[in-house]
């Protein structure tokens, strides 16, 4: 089945610099990839299938469809309650001795089916694909049972089932100690090895495996022995690293071959240099460090002097980034760590699919590629990051079926 | 006609405090108005019209509508390039010489017909109605002509000629100096005063006059006549004060009767005392200090303790807050102001409504209200300040006319 796009604005993100627009443009799609994009040519219907869909974009901007590539978008349960409760005074230290923080969500989640947390996924999704997205990274870690991890992973796969959106998955156990293990992380580091992985792999669950590395979470000890597990089951790995403290977790992911370390506000140099040798993805999750009101910069300038590739992402969680909003997410990387639009556009196109190591299938418009692409109603690529808010998407392409918004929403 | 809401949980905001949940309840809409909102009585089918249309709301979280009591809704031109400049590190001089700026809005917003600025206006429009927004507060300002100012606000009441959201129009003729008036800011002024606020009265096209009081825009004693000018025409009063600088223009707004002051970062004390004598409404507008990243706080405590109400805001304009999501503001507030969720919620209803002169009409769920309400898909009511980017509103009623939100967005 051919569909043909026509009358369009291309903003293809190619090469290495540049939005690379195309005005007056066209992208045929064949079996779901691109097999055209590029100018449209006065004699274009002369070569196209008489049995093609024709879709006329009346000059809708068309980028990429957007990549959120850092989400713990699986769970159950509810901390609005905490976020009122600290904003009426109640100190952290009561609040978890009353059972709240991430293990409220660990208890939740526990508690909940796989349909229950594939409803409520779900709805949360809706935010993301309203603001263009068309890939998805999904983690566990609010589970740390073999069973509840698992049923995590499993819930992520289903909703990559669905037509409408792809499902990159994370294991992501050594998010926190369970308490059933309090005094017994390298017990339990060993249970995420020895069985976790293991299984995850053997049912094709994850793609990739994640280490929370930090004073609160694992150290960098155990963060390699979780990545050298992940690598011996033939998984990609990824760490949440300087996020705050400089434990150096990130150079020890990039020396492993993580695709991506996400957080870094406390990476230095030689973190940086470690991600610019090994062409790892630095994520930027300025969603966390607005709600935690954070003040240490991730080191946005050495970033870009190095050449490394900067990815921007949701971390959509219930306790550090209720938001699941890309776009918003762009804003706050130009508000916030001052980088350009064009920079944000590439963070959840290019580098993000280069996160989650898929720079082959998906974040650019070139031949070849999946047709995953994103029709806003807006004149230039800037736009995306510089307003919020207004329902500019027209239409979400995954792999070339086209999921129309609904009009005036 | 009656309409009849059953099997929802209401949150009221009737009294001075608290949410004022009723679990089970049904809300009775006569005429558009609210005739009964309270517990679901086991006989209440016995008493109802049988031709009433009854929607089971199946949970529903149910408040009053969103009030959205300070934005600039109407405009044209697109300041996405000017951002991008200067993110790109092109300084702000350079950027004003070439034509950018507010000037750059005002010149676009005059040389655009009321059609083009009323489909502009409608699409930012539709970020705020699914927020639940169900009355926009719409000032001119980019007009700077008597002609151009009130072509705005014609296109601001023909929004509100719309069965879907209820406009309160504001001139904001004193906005800025236009480059025609170069130096005679006093002329200016006088042409407000004499004619434009004449204009729109005799033509009932602005329901209140505002004054930029700000060493960048208007002195405390141009504001004066300005009020003063309004108020002799029967036109409410209020001010963009106390922003970059303390003038002291809060204080005589409030002297002079206005229903509310808006920004207010920079009030004293003093200010605070004034607004408390005259139950001026103290109107914050997170999203501005958001996105030109100020430090200094407005003084939340003091307000707080003083009794003065205040209410929350878009502020949505080309320059400083392209951010046309209310319930992004009320997280903005809660995370970078400190206000607690009910706060929020009072702000953007109570205190929102009284902000525009409109306490007895709407802003709480009461008897003889207007029925004005927004479902939500939530459990309680801080979740609508904690999270972000989840479509979570199921529908708006305005007047009694329900619109439903298209489903899965
Ligand atoms: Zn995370
Ligand atoms: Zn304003």
């Amino acid at each position: 089945m051919e569909r043909i796009l026509t009358n369009l604005k291309l903003v293809t993100m190619e090469p290495e610099h540049g939005y690379q627009i195309i005005d007056n443009a066209m992208v045929i799609i064949r079996q779901g990839k691109i097999s055209y994009a590029g100018p449209q040519q006065s004699d274009w219907q002369d070569t196209v299938d008489s049995q093609a869909d024709i879709v006329d974009c009346n000059q809708a901007l068309v980028t990429p469809g957007l990549i959120d590539c850092h989400t713990h978008l699986v769970f159950a349960g509810n901390r609005a309650n905490e976020f009122e409760q600290r904003l009426n005074g109640v100190p952290y230290e009561e609040i978890a001795k009353a059972g709240g923080g991430i293990l409220s969500t660990v208890r939740a989640t526990r508690a909940a089916t796989e349909d229950e947390l594939f409803t409520l996924a779900m709805e949360r999704l809706a935010g993301l694909k309203r603001d263009g997205v068309t890939t998805v990274e999904i983690k566990s870690g609010y589970g740390l049972t073999t069973e509840d991890e698992l049923k995590m992973l499993r819930v992520a796969r289903r909703i990559g089932e669905q037509a409408d959106i792809k499902v990159s998955t994370t294991l992501l156990a050594a998010h926190a100690l369970p308490p059933e293990y309090a005094g017994r992380s390298d017990d339990y580091i060993a249970l995420v090895c020895d069985e976790m992985i293991p299984a995850a792999a053997k049912e094709n669950l994850a793609d990739s495996v994640d280490v929370f590395c930090e004073g609160i979470g694992f150290s960098t000890e155990q963060s390699a022995r979780v990545f050298a597990a992940a690598k011996a089951h033939g998984l990609m790995i990824k760490g949440h690293t300087e996020q705050l403290s400089n434990l150096g977790g990130s150079a020890l992911a990039a020396s492993m071959g993580a695709t991506s370390v996400d957080h870094i506000e406390y990476l230095d140099e030689a973190g940086v240099d470690a991600l610019a040798a090994h062409h790892t993805v630095a994520t930027l999750l300025p969603g966390a460090f607005y709600f935690l009101r954070e003040t240490q910069q991730p080191p946005i300038a050495l970033l870009r002097e190095k050449g490394v590739p900067m990815a921007i992402s949701t971390d959509f969680n219930p306790g550090t980034s209720p938001i699941a909003s890309l776009r918003t997410m762009m804003n706050m990387a130009c508000t916030l760590f001052r980088l350009t639009p064009e920079e944000c556009l590439r963070g959840v196109t290019v580098h993000a699919a280069q996160a989650l190591g898929l720079s082959e299938q998906c974040g650019q418009i070139r031949t070849g590629m999946a047709a995953d692409l994103a029709l806003w109603n807006l004149d230039s690529p800037a736009e995306l990051s510089y307003r919020m808010g207004v329902p500019d998407l027209i239409a979400r392409i995954v792999d070339g079926n086209v999921f129309y918004q609904p009009k005036n929403q």
